[in-house]
């Protein structure tokens, strides 16, 4: 009963026994490596939750919330190829262990896999709702990709608006949030009402999440975090905090990045104007404003206050957490 | 009426018409520009042909034809990332017009995109079958990324057997047609027992098409085939004549591979391997005998004379082509 415990041991079994079929060796193992890092397993939460908070048994929606969770590290595994990135989780990324091919390959038969998941279901009873879990499922991954090529755009560029970042993040991560929520609600059978109250919640979660994520990549302990502090700014992602120091300090944060700064001054130097027009706070009471939003959005769907409860701690602890 | 003009021109006229939606530009001109590269367009025809031989308007099949030609396409551009080819169809590939992460990126929007337009019927009568169309859909993809996986696998070994150099191009080749031609008779209504009989002239027609592909490598008309002739023998590819010379005259060919000659004095000596052993005759038979299986299995599908002409001189042309 909204027990993170119950779920997480109902996903991890879930993975483990995927099956992988009679395909060759190396084209899975690459797949198994990247679902047995971890992670916070947050969508598949998401989803049974959702599904048992609109009246039905969260392991009848098993498929759908392993299928969502393959997507998002599908989406993982070929975005660090695209970033070139070393590391995940503790771990060296699929195209370091292995090699680029791999990475690719092996990216696009999670891609599929995870659509064979989603549309795979238990009983006649869910059977109904397939084609508008299918439709659902690739919208939201066309939106995903739109979201990491406007990331790509946001690189070269040192004008993004506010706006475009917060559209940008919502494509790039809370539509998959929103999607495993409405997805948990559609397995349950829950009115379409009720359904994009619980989309609506998971894009607010969203973020509030991503926001946050920002924050502890300038703000956070090392760690607890799990990774270095800092890299946003070495890179020069446009952030939210980046994009305000931009718009109001256009000059003085022009001036730190135009010289040629070892990071750590780098990092000192931007973080000296963050804090000198408060962004640190400003970001927090954003992320407050979407976690509360999205507790909100739950209003008038009817669910036992046990269950209202678990979705508002999810949404409050999101934005206060530390890692 | 089994017009291949017909065929090719509702073709080109739906991918024209393709919606992209509101998403990034970004995204979708490598999309664009690698579905208006041209290419036979075999597989969208073998599924409208299919839908028309088996008693149904191949418009309605139009979806399914673009989806499964979307598929294909997808599955070049991320195999040409993992080649480093340069060139596709006479232009630069995408990740040397772009870059990588963009062919990688609008590599995986084209395999949502295909999933879209599969399961996207034009009336009700043909939504009853799309479960079976999807389900075709993502096994005959993972059988692609397996077939993918194989030859990627043989090209560091040399102790390929002929069956399991068929078996790859079964997989990496064949299943697609096959699902394409399968995929055209379910859109249609056909009986299971049909569509698996269309499934089979499919996989006998991609083996006849594959192995002379590969003949043509390395014994076509450069100026019909479109690309320099003995590229196979250059990069050491386990195809069906050089697994075969491995067989019969390992010492033989091992000494030349062990050389290091120029390209032209390589192609030139395993080609004299390949003609004294009289290989390019006997892949020239098998060949046939597959085209001629492929026609057989055709044998009990009821359909007009007209329509059995054109499967037949289908294929039959492909085991006599030259480009």
């Amino acid at each position: 009963m909204f027990d993170k415990e119950y779920y997480s041991e109902i996903i991890e079994k879930a993975i483990a026994e995927i099956d992988y079929g009679k395909g060759p060796r190396g084209l899975f193992l690459p797949v198994e490596y990247t679902l047995e890092g971890g992670g916070k397993r947050l969508r598949p939460m998401l989803l049974l939750a959702t599904c048992e908070a609109l009246g039905r048994e969260p392991g009848k929606a098993i498929n759908q919330a392993v299928g969502i969770e393959m997507f998002h590290n599908f989406t993982l595994l070929h975005d660090d190829v695209m970033d070139k990135a070393e590391v995940r989780r503790g771990r060296p990324t699929v195209h370091r262990r292995w090699n680029e091919s791999v990475a690719i390959l092996s990216g696009d038969a999670m891609l599929t896999m995870a659509t064979q998941l989603v549309v795979k279901c238990t009983d006649i009873y869910t059977a109904d709702c397939m084609a508008e879990i299918l439709d659902l499922f690739n919208t939201t991954a066309m939106e995903v990709y739109a979201g990491q090529q406007l990331d790509m755009e946001f690189e070269s560029r040192r004008d993004v608006t506010v706006e475009e970042y917060i559209e940008m993040i919502r494509l790039k991560t809370s539509v998959l949030l929103a999607c495993a929520c409405k997805m948990g609600a559609l397995m349950a059978g829950a009115s379409e009402k009720d359904a994009d109250a619980m989309y609506r919640y998971g894009e607010l979660l969203g973020l509030a999440f991503q926001l946050q994520d920002d924050n502890l990549d300038t703000y956070g302990d090392p760690a607890l975090f799990g990774k270095e502090i800092g890299g946003d700014i070495i890179n020069e992602k446009k952030t939210w905090l980046w994009i305000n120091a931009m718009n109001r300090e256009p000059k003085r944060l022009q001036r730190v990045l135009d010289q040629k700064l070892t990071d750590y001054l780098k990092i000192r130097e931007v973080r000296k104007i963050y804090d000198d027009l408060n962004l640190r706070e400003e970001a927090q009471a954003l992320i407050e404003r979407y976690a509360n939003e999205a507790v909100e959005a739950l209003a008038n769907v009817g669910m036992t206050p046990e269950a209202r409860d678990f979705f508002t701690s999810l949404a409050l602890k999101s934005a206060a957490r530390s890692h």
